[in-house]
């Protein structure tokens, strides 16, 4: 059984200040759904995001930006390959990039671009249990984007996914667990109502994404983001009547959350 | 004349309990505009959204999902041709689906997309009054997406349309008509600031494909998802400032609404 | 040094009037990211929106619509045949257009998209300092959409863009200047919580659209449009927690703010 260690508010703290101080600016590549809430997420938490994905730009902009974020929620063909080019630009740059494998084990044909894109080294894969199971080769996937397991479930699959890929791997759930296959690290609390938001799940990736472009200790630094965005949560579901003001008061809370209030 | 009925509170209840209880899977096919507050209207409801717009897996998911709705909002070439095979692969299967003829009349190009799939068998077509009535032969349809007419003028042109193409055809305005050319239901109420939210017609129109897809009586509970957005809309539009706070208040509202609410 | 007078509020008025009267149908050709909150400003602000991007029709819909709107944010090939072949017919035709070069002088795919788009003969071209110094040929452009300068140094800038293309040019930021190279004014207020919110400058440039789509006088329609656009982001600000709060509540003082309430 895998060791696992809350992740200090102390290094909340200080992985958020980071992001606050250097304000990188993410290069995101994601699904059709999710692109504002994701663009908000990173305004909010003091990132910068970036969405290029022209055929002539989006390799070149790996070069400009300080992370990358690749989300797989509505590949077709031509925007696949410009997450791949994009991937392997950041790989042969060493510009830390994240994978979020959306409804892996749902469909063939996007689980081949999901594995293809595995391939080329994201630095952190972040997914549900039913994903991060898939992928490890335990269970059959999820039902569309909709996550069957409690992350408990897949901490073991995490693991060894991390272990297998030399990545780190975030599977999200009530819990989080945050790995690299050797330390392992949870965030808990988050309110529910965040899941009938959309966008939520997906603009953590990219979150994560600034957060580890933000310092060399990467693992603690996306455990950091999940804890931050668990507390958001926590806040926003306090100050709000359903999944329409949670969202507002989600961004409200991302926002006026500040370093200091996770050293308590 | 049609007679008309209204849909009862206790359908409206009805139906309603039954997207909470089977949380349908929906495979849409929308525009670009509106695919974020389609989802969460979804989500606030009851059901599960997925966006699914791939060449190697939109048809394939249809056998996955419960329903489908396609909204020809924004199309363009290669989307068009994940909405023609996602049509016939629903009509092939047998899972219920909808059609959504955003600004029929005013494109010709458009209309000739629509007219396409309107032939491959929607169970429902969705569309205000300038739509409807074009689609039926009357009128010369709307200036882009706002409708020029009321909807008790489009009644007649919505049971015939109904008629023609063997589908349960929606009509929504002040009043909504909901047909399948022998019966008629009406569902009334609501509040104009809805219609200064972008994407609530189109999501209403994925959501009747959520409360279809959840029983065999299709005309009735088609009739109970507009019932219910009526009254969504009503609570919102007591709880908000402008467009911006309805907007919040809506999805607040759809999730907050439980099934008894209408017994009364 | 240009001489710089304030828009005054009964010109603001005025203008606003005309667009609630009119209610201008805006063809928007926009970017993945800011489709939902572009169509909610117009709609919030008593202009239609139509995001019309089909190959067979976008060039026909410059034929309907009161003016277009273009903004190259997230370019790719498909759709910038769209932007080219809609901003030639609106020349064409004699429809008021308005080009929102984002992040112009990142990226050299772009910025050649971005050079040819201006020769078609942009009505308003609308940006940050960045930008427009970087399309007059100072300064190196911005890192992202970011904007890395005030608008008071772009304002030169503005004034010889504004000369060498015959158009307005509007530079943006903590005072809004709009030029036609020779009577130049300025909108001050507003407030920073707007930076935070994706796509509030990208829908004040097709705002615009509609404010210069209602009237000849487009110089001060397109600075009454800024200086409205300042009030509803102040009397937002005051509503609002953070930028979640503020989104909503700047639609809805897009709404509520009326034209007496700038004669005053």
């Amino acid at each position: 059984m895998t060791a696992v260690q809350f992740i200090p508010g102390s290094s909340v703290a200080e992985y958020l200040s980071l992001v606050r101080r250097k304000n990188p600016l993410i290069h995101c590549v994601t699904n059709e759904v999710v692109q504002e809430i994701t663009a908000n997420v990173l305004l909010a938490a003091g990132a910068s995001p970036a969405m290029v994905v022209g055929e002539g730009e989006a390799e070149d902009f790996v070069g400009i930006c300080d992370g990358l974020s690749i989300n797989v929620g509505t590949p077709f063909s031509m925007r696949v390959q410009i997450m791949k080019a994009a991937a392997r630009k950041a790989r042969e740059l060493g510009k830390p990039w994240i994978l979020d494998p959306v409804a892996a084990g749902a469909l063939v044909w996007r689980d081949k671009i999901i594995f293809e894109l595995m391939r080329t080294g994201p630095d952190v894969i972040r997914g549900n249990a039913s994903e991060i199971k898939f992928l490890a080769g335990q269970g059959s996937g999820g039902k569309g984007v909709d996550s069957m397991d409690s992350s408990d479930s897949a901490l073991q699959a995490a693991v060894e996914l991390a272990e297998h890929y030399s990545s780190i791997v975030v599977v999200t759930g009530r819990t989080d667990y945050i790995t690299d296959g050797t330390t392992t690290y949870s965030a808990e609390g988050g309110n529910p109502l965040i899941t009938k938001v959309v966008g939520t799940g997906c603009s953590l990736s990219t979150l994560i994404a600034a957060f580890i472009s933000s310092t060399d200790s990467k693992l603690e630094a996306a455990a950091a983001c999940c804890a931050y965005v668990k507390k958001a949560s926590e806040k926003a579901a306090s100050d709000s009547k359903g999944p329409g003001s949670f969202h507002a008061a989600y961004l409200d809370a991302l926002y006026n959350l500040k370093p200091e209030d996770f050293n308590a």
